[in-house]
């Protein structure tokens, strides 16, 4: 193999195909990158970890043809900080890398070796545009499980039916979905599941597409291959029946706010500091009349918070509501949503609260469960949120918060959303164990003073 | 204490006090800031690690003078996060820090039990542009030891002695010294060492400075007290005698040569990755009549590298010299280096290495101690330095080095720069135990095959 080929050209195909490499290949052979040059000047690169094998292709002027497995780090690392025309020459399984002020030899492995590009029987084929697909992935990939023993959850879940798709995700105690169309139907339903580490090397490539770009997508029994211009990404899907999580999305909603998202996720970040260190839960008290979210943190022996930001709501219930989240939880689903505006659905304190973009390419929902209120929440707020500084500060002012009676079996604090197994066909979402139920309703917080001592022991 | 204040002013007193906190207090007490409100209006805050105390100032509308100390990060971390106009309210130990969206309770430490600033006796005065000063530390601060075994080699050494100043570090591997003068002369030497630790968060200090600014220091037995605007840093200082570095510098260079800063970092890390793992040794052969230094990486099983940047020598030896060195050491020097064109000084491969700016606000030198040239350097360079890929680049075509007598006790390959200790008025340099006489000098690379095996085991 000799070929001249344009640094930058190289240094693209290297760095898209080093995306495969494991850092610990299981076997040395797939440390490596697969450099074929043929003939007519094409040059593909090609990285695998088995799960997931990437192909790209670059033109070269290719003097000899041929083909050569070098190490997928160093020659990516090489290449990338060289400039102008290079040269590769390889000769017993070592390459002569020669650029514009020095050369280098790799010395790399059988290039027989290496795996050749797994293939599918008789598949789908399915065209979306790169540009939704990318939007689905930044929608869904990070509510996706990273935990290997519950394997189908650390992938994206898509549904095919007639011309609508949807690509799913959650991790048992979070779930993001993003539904859209397609341009064909498709008779019979169609249901698989992409490993969400695969869907993440698929993310980057297709954040360097042209807009105008159409993945094609070849779904098998066992792999599924993207088709980007000049690149493909060849995955294994992930085995067993993914939980249905259709169903666990409610239908209707009493409650829906529309919020500035920065403003909301900056609120979010102040009453952060002063939650409760492991479970970081905010009160968020919905005032209807007076169209503003009020942020209450509990009161520990470090302090507690509140902060407000305006809302527009637009409800069926005339009654304030008051719901327990995890701070982390609500941050994570307002970073992944890129619109201005965001609107937030609920119904009651125990049920799954919906965060939703406003607009946006595609139909996105992120749902996360509600966590128990305890006591203490909102000492600071001694006179009312917008007060200036309150003289009232001294300890034994908390709200008090009624805790009802235990509804469900568990005794968790933070719920699973979905725990539906394989033999599980309509999955139930479990409500929360302990709920307070809020005193606060259409008017201002009520209060009875409790000392410190009273309120630990309660 | 009651007062309100500008965000970003409260902001900045409190992040520039946070630097002095450890982030493991020995007592709870040093793991909070003091805060200070007096009648006339100005608040400062202090942290302090006992070893390190930075007070700062700024003013205020103070309405209640008083003091508190609050938890250094959460305080600081609320404050950075929140916008406009802040009130803060101190009650029984709990301060409300009000705000325009909300407001939080904070519960502090006793401020009484927090330390007193530390005061040195009979202090020495100093003064030194900031600028200056912080040219010294960038020049410096990154040849410090990290090694507590050492405690004085993890500071920078200062002396001053009539009008001129040096600051200095080494961690017996490299070493940097900076020099310049000053307005004021002192009639006894000067000689203290100041904890990197220290410097490290002064150097912080210094670079949010107006360049006009000057530094007063006042130093004692013990501690010493930089004072910048607004800003007072004061630290123990180092015990136990610091090496006396400036005979290991050689007064006289048979060699110098002047090279683009960033192309020779470029050519240093490009060979870098196929520079074997541990010690990444790189053999610079400086060619006077072609005017370039050719970069050559040992050959090892993963391949080797050669490459080459354009310099101009200004030599009192005709003939070309070889030097080995390590190429981590060598970046790290050309990054701390902020000019356009350095300076390589050296004499025989056996002796220090000096790298200076070409020009600059102080007078700078980085000293670097050359390593053994190893069998095997220069393998992939089978023709000349600047030639096209070689077809002869089997195994077998090494240069090449003839290995020397040991001249000197130990073995390591990597010698110390200093082993000076107390007791020791003239520290040596130990030079590399096995070094190579390099066959290549004033003309073209002398080659003679051998098998790969040979090289292996001689």
């Amino acid at each position: 193999m000799k070929l001249t080929i344009e640094q930058s050209k190289l240094a693209e195909i290297l760095e898209t195909a080093y995306l495969a490499i494991s850092p610990k290949p299981t076997d040395p052979i797939l440390g490596n990158i697969l450099l074929i040059a043929d003939e007519d000047g094409i040059v593909s690169a090609t990285g695998t970890n088995l799960n997931l094998t990437i192909h790209t292709t670059t033109t070269a002027n290719v003097e000899i043809s041929g083909q050569v497995a070098l190490p997928a780090k160093l020659l990516t690392d090489t290449v990338s900080n060289v400039k102008g025309e290079i040269t590769l020459e390889v000769e017993n399984q070592a390459c002569i890398i020669t650029h514009n002020s020095g050369k280098c030899r790799l010395i790399g492995g059988k290039s027989d070796e290496f795996p050749a590009l797994p293939k599918g029987e008789n598949p789908t084929e399915i065209n979306l545009s790169a540009k939704k697909l990318q939007a689905a992935l930044e929608g869904t990939l990070y509510c996706a499980s990273s935990d290997e023993t519950k394997l189908v959850l650390t992938g994206v879940n898509f549904k095919i039916d007639t011309n609508k798709w949807q690509a799913a995700s959650t991790n048992g105690h979070k779930l993001a979905l993003v539904t859209g169309t397609l341009d064909s139907e498709y008779s019979d339903p169609i249901n698989f599941t992409v490993p969400g580490k695969s869907l993440g090397e698929l993310n980057k490539i297709l954040s360097q597409c042209a807009d105008t770009s159409v993945c094609n997508i070849l779904l098998s029994d066992k792999t599924i291959e993207f088709s980007l211009p000049n690149t493909k990404l060849i995955s294994r899907l992930l085995e067993g029946e993914y939980p249905k999580i259709n169903s666990l999305i409610p239908r209707s909603f009493e409650y829906e706010f529309t919020l500035e998202r920065k403003g909301f996720e900056s609120a979010l970040k102040r009453v952060s500091y002063l939650a409760e260190r492991k479970q970081k839960v905010v009160k968020i008290l919905w005032e209807l009349e007076a169209t503003q979210a009020t942020l209450y943190t509990e009161a520990t022996d470090i302090g507690d918070a509140v902060d407000s930001v305006l809302m527009k709501p637009a409800t069926s219930n005339s009654e304030n509501i008051s719901i327990g989240l995890n701070i982390d939880y609500l941050i994570e689903g307002l970073k992944h949503i890129s619109t201005d505006e965001i609107v937030v659905r609920c119904n009651k304190p125990t049920q799954p609260v919906i965060v939703c973009p406003m607009g946006g390419l595609l139909n996105q929902l992120y749902l996360v469960m509600p966590v128990e209120i305890k006591q203490g929440f909102g000492k600071v707020n001694s006179q009312s949120t917008k007060a200036k500084v309150s003289t009232q500060s001294e300890p034994g002012t908390e709200e008090v918060t009624e805790v009802s009676t235990q509804t469900e079996s568990g005794t968790e604090e933070v719920t699973n959303v979905a725990q539906a197994t394989d033999d599980s066909e309509t999955p139930q979402i479990e409500t929360p164990s302990v709920v307070a139920k809020d005193t606060t309703k259409g008017k201002s917080t009520s209060r009875s003073p409790r000392t410190k001592k009273e309120a630990a022991t309660a």
